[in-house]
């Protein structure tokens, strides 16, 4: 990146409703706009679900971070509340894969994700940013979800630069001040980065970075009438992010049998057990461990 | 009690529809049918609130472990979906402080509340039962949820004989396979005791109780709009059945204060940061530890 090239810095909290922490930072830093204060570039925070917030819901119609497919963005026959809420953030901050925007979206889950930033795109500047916050706080994951041939429909994906991020593990609707504050704490090191990026300085850092790579997803065990059957094993829950072998406990089915993993390779699984990815077929996503290394900017 | 004064036993899941550990064990139960029986007795399995476990919420129009008081049920003018629920099964369960059914209904919380029997009353068989299950495993903690002069109105108060199951901590919408099997155990050994005690067998336990005595609730910091100002303090968060003594930290607001109890005595939180409870205004209940000695039957 040359100098100064970020100039507008849009944070996004309550794009699901029912995850508390990001909307409760967003308000926070709403009413404390200084806090966000950096000399070379504006930051921006807005409500992604207003109405799913008020009603402490995930959504009201639909998933609005499955909402960003670009030819749902451009279909004015979509008219869900969610619908009309992506047209209305994308004109703010797109258009789609041509925005100058850098944008975090901020989120939670049920699952032992620690701090992840979630990529949807191979972007270096983003590469760079997240090598540089694993290495200042090894408890920073990276997690690529891109799917080969694949248009990403997340929020995020409206911008090159920026990604989500996704804290846990913490129930739908509540707060806990230990994730409220290291999340914030996290989002001013990134302001302070993209200050320094902005500033010319030379920021050292190892340019190598370890991140998780999106394979596919695995459903719960199921009744051939497609009722839940089972949960994740005792062994599998909170796992997240270590390696699962083949023949290892994955799920205990409600009469007690072990099922274990059928994979032929290691894999490291995460979102495993998060609440709202049960009506969507997901038990977890399997990932793979990838040691990469950066070229200097 | 004198021998077989158990008939009926009835138990019920889902009365919140977005606690699905009750919800799953009832089905399980519903579809095998012999791991309740016993000889003495018949058990009967009912899903407290079948439209909200459908769509994964707490309650469809208004909690329904609030429906319970006497006038509530005489009232033919409440007609929201829980409010002719509560009547149903009243009809099948009641009537009210009159029934001879053992009543187990069972819920899961946020907070960090192990195995909790939660007690409506102060029936001698409901103590003996609650001593012989905290003598058999102390990870189970007894509370007694009583008001002086106010009418209780949870589901459980229909019965004398019985009590409500309070696991956690679990998120809303999951399953955890771990507190499942403690919450399947923990019924099979509640029917067994029924069973003895049907069969006149003398069962040998302390008559002694250790029992958390419900004080008070108390709410969040709120700014004086009434909106959240603040949260759990990572000192208190998980500390259910903890002492917290005056002077200790209790919420840290969103500026990063520390506020601390400002009660007189030590008490003993529980239910601290329990997802339902945001829009009710408790934050955590408030109890005192009581030692009781029971005596024979």
């Amino acid at each position: 990146m040359s100098n100064n090239d970020i100039c507008n810095v849009a944070i996004i909290g309550g794009t699901h409703g029912n995850e508390r922490i990001g909307l409760y930072l967003v308000q926070k830093f709403q009413q404390n706009p200084t806090l966000l204060l950096r000399p070379s570039f504006s930051t921006t925070c807005l409500i992604g679900n207003p109405q799913a917030c008020i009603e402490n819901q995930r959504y009201i119609d639909t998933d609005l971070n499955r909402c960003f497919l670009k030819a749902s963005l451009d279909n004015n026959l979509l008219v869900k509340y969610e619908e009309k809420q992506a047209k209305a953030l994308h004109q703010q901050l797109g258009p789609k894969g041509n925005s100058d925007t850098f944008l975090l979206d901020l989120h939670s889950t049920t699952a032992n994700m620690g701090l992840t930033l979630i990529l949807v795109n191979d972007h270096s500047f983003n590469l760079h940013l997240a090598a540089y916050l694993t290495y200042r706080n090894p408890l920073v994951r990276v997690y690529r979800w891109t799917q080969a041939d694949q248009e990403n429909a997340f929020v995020s994906s409206i911008c090159q630069l920026g990604f989500a991020i996704e804290v846990g593990p913490i129930p739908q609707g509540i707060l806990l001040a230990s994730l409220f504050q290291q999340t914030e704490a996290l989002i001013y090191q990134i302001l302070d980065y993209l200050e320094q990026v902005n500033q010319g300085s030379d920021l050292s850092f190892p340019r190598h970075l370890t991140l998780f790579q999106h394979l596919e997803v695995i459903d719960f065990p199921k009744t051939p009438e497609g009722e839940l059957a089972g949960m994740i094993h005792p062994e599998c829950q909170g796992m997240d992010y270590q390696p699962l072998n083949p023949g290892e406990p994955l799920f205990l089915t409600f009469e007690g049998q072990t099922l274990c993993y059928d994979g032929s390779a290691t894999v490291w699984p995460i979102f495993i057990n998060e609440a709202a990815y049960y009506e969507k077929g997901i038990a977890m996503c399997i990932t793979q461990k990838q040691d990469i290394s950066l070229q200097h900017n």
